[in-house]
């Protein structure tokens, strides 16, 4: 029984009229937080640095970048869409193996489908079929996999780019196969990058990269025939333990998918109730920021393995750090793509609560918790205990949040008519006729073609 | 103390001038040997395959890819530079780390010096700085990170072409620690893809990779500071055991490519010793290929592991049977790459004798011994122990030899009078102001661009 070739033909076999109604909205809840994580992430620095860097390789630039006016080949803007989407922390996470799935698999299928035209219940297929097929990977592995060191979101996203890719390309059983081990054994990704640019380079390339798998297999490149379970492939090389049947149990009736969240602050998930129960004090007690001498944190021990960062200078060192995320909620009540600028990290109020607080690691507390208290220059102590964290499976953010959400990052880049027409196009993309008409309305007019132009 | 930055430091610092001797003579060596593999790949079907997969996502097509009329841009020619070298299971062998690290490192400067002019000296510089960075990487986790099933001539590729590429864009050390960290989070490749295209993909993608990875340090992309050796790094991410130590060690002073070893045959080089040895009873004994009942090998047992396959159609496979390399070598006295196609697995007499062969893995055989016995319909019984193996470190082929084994795969792509020319380009390339005239002369006249032409 081989793992690899039960999932590639479920892939192959799948039809849309087997995908059930309520998967089918999480993958446009998942669509819509994506394109604004990739259009808010588009004017970062790495984008910039990453695409100045890359251009010249380009081939013919058939393809948009998502809130980018540049234009550049379809596996190039598979990669430049994973940066931006994932670059700001602010994407979404897979609570089964805390993975951020959709950023790999919709940045492949969206630079696909900004050069091919797509039907959007095509489109939304491909990506539930990669969505499920990177998260089966991910459950196979997970914990020890993670605990290692191996940053999942990249490890994992190229089997689902690959899928994706390979199920709108038509591929067949063979093929598939051949797609899912070339996928496998580029297989990468280290936490090491974790506060660098080179984490959100993770679901770029494994984007990248699962299209070229795909486009590989369909030309006839073979792989092993066994790149996930087999004695020298994903599952036993990458993880010192592994669950081989959850790559194909219930495969098509359980959709990891349902119980996606979205992060409604840009960091590390695991920072997010000590953020959340920081504005609520901030909102409660409406404290003045020079009031506060000290901060003590109760956490879940894991935010110390990974969110434990104190001496920073960057945006992006912010999001490791739970003590940043307290301080900004504190101080601004708010938790945004603003308060994870370089500014932010060094604005004097920030960087003063951030380094009055302290925090310890608590076996009783789970990851969706923490325990906040902040003592004042009077004496006072004031306190929260987040129970349940803000954007959890328990929790969730409803449409009109998510919604709120992505106007917060894509006014940012577009007209503010602009942003409320593509919000209506990511709500029904699945009756489009061709996706292209989401990826226009997805870059400032300077990076529309002329069809596009003249379309819109 | 930082491994990664240590490392960084010593490229950044190097000059031509601190190149022992005897290194450069086997850097020539080692491209010499790399271009005739290169070319003798470069008609296999993974090469038209990949091609007709991936050109029409090309960039502008200023690399050439060598033996091949087709033109790519720099990164897509490293990919089908590093496949085509591979290809066939013939090019070199560390014997420190048993990766094949020319091709990854070769690769991507080959591409690189075909759209950039590039001194001969410069060029080989950077091969052997690129070369002795993957050597240490690969040091470093050797055996534990290839016995859990990594395929290294991809792992640690991928640091030799960033550190080549890096070296040659003149990147400074905080640059090039980016690049060996970019290089840390795409490392990757798995055993699994043995006997199929994937692994010769490898040295291609890592070319490719390490490649890119330069040139987005370059242009500021950040990456973790210690990709090499941190916590969640490439050493304890991907091996159960490490020493760090080896990253730096004497750097300048020992080069593990002093001990660079050239195949003599295009297969798994565990399987030499056999093929050897079978070639010496077929020179010797002059045997009737009919007259052959039984082939008893004793080997060690890491042959079995490796090289155990028997049920083989396809050429590829033959690369991984250690019965077939003792089959060709009773029946044909030859090794070489016409006995490696899918018209030799399957000749008759060829099969027959393989299905006759057994083995034993014996713990007192090295992987450079094999013992052959040979029965006969007459009852008679011949055999051979080969000690060393032709090819290791103990019998080096000569300059002589690689020149022969570089003209019996080039002359299939090019004329005989273009052989000889590249022969003498190859072994004076340091000395040449630009490494295109040997690029120009490694395809064929429909490759060569018409400012190339003009010169030839």
């Amino acid at each position: 029984m081989s793992q690899t070739h039960t999932l590639a033909a479920y892939l192959v076999s799948n039809r849309w009229a087997d995908i059930p109604d309520d998967v089918r909205h999480e993958a446009r809840r998942s669509l819509l937080n994506y394109m604004g994580c990739a259009i808010g992430g588009s004017p970062h620095p790495a984008m910039d640095i990453a695409i100045r860097a890359l251009s010249p390789f380009s081939g013919e630039r058939t393809a948009s970048v998502l809130g980018r006016a540049e234009r550049l080949d379809p596996l190039h803007a598979s990669l430049m869409n994973g940066i931006s989407s994932h670059v700001e922390d602010y994407d979404d996470t897979t609570p089964k193996n805390y993975s951020h799935t959709t950023s790999p698999v919709a940045s492949a299928l969206f630079a696909y489908a900004s050069a091919n035209p797509v039907r959007g219940r095509d489109f939304v297929e491909a990506f539930i079929l990669g969505f499920e097929s990177a998260s089966r990977c991910g459950n196979t592995v997970y914990p020890s996999h993670y605990d290692v060191g191996w940053h999942m979101t990249g490890t994992i996203g190229v089997f689902g780019a690959a899928a994706a890719i390979g199920k709108l390309e038509g591929l067949n059983t063979q093929q598939m196969v051949w797609a899912l081990g070339l996928a496998a054994t580029q297989s990468a990704g280290l936490r090491e990058m974790f506060g660098s640019m080179g984490k959100a380079f993770h679901p770029g390339r494994s984007a990248q990269n699962g299209y070229a798998a795909a486009m590989l297999a369909k030309a006839g490149f073979t792989s092993g025939e066994r790149g996930i379970e087999g004695p020298r492939g994903f599952a036993h090389v990458m993880a010192a333990s592994r669950d081989l049947a959850k790559v194909t149990t219930r495969l098509g009736v359980d959709f990891d998918l349902r119980e996606n969240t979205y992060k409604p602050f840009p960091c590390g998930i695991v920072n997010h109730p000590t953020i959340d129960g920081a504005i609520q004090i901030h909102n409660e007690h409406h404290l003045d920021p020079a009031s506060i001498v000290a901060v003590r944190l109760r956490v879940a021990p894991l935010v110390l393995d990974l969110c434990n960062q104190t001496n920073i200078t960057r945006g992006l060192q912010g999001k490791f750090s739970v003590y940043h995320g307290a301080a900004v909620g504190l101080v601004r009540g708010k938790g945004g793509l603003r308060e994870y600028t370089d500014e932010a990290v060094n604005d004097p109020a920030i960087k003063r609560i951030r380094e009055a607080a302290t925090a310890v690691g608590d076996p009783t507390i789970t990851e969706d918790q923490a325990h906040i208290e902040v003592e004042l220059t009077d004496g006072r102590r004031v306190s929260k205990f987040v129970e349940q964290s803000l954007g959890n499976i328990h929790r969730p953010l409803t449409d009109t949040q998510l919604e709120e959400k992505f106007r917060d990052q894509a006014v940012m880049v577009l007209p503010a008519s602009d942003v409320e027409a593509l919000i209506q196009l990511c709500w029904r993309i699945d009756q489009l006729d061709d996706v292209r008409d989401v990826v226009m309305a997805a870059v400032p007019a300077a990076g529309r073609t002329e069809r596009q132009a003249a379309q819109a």
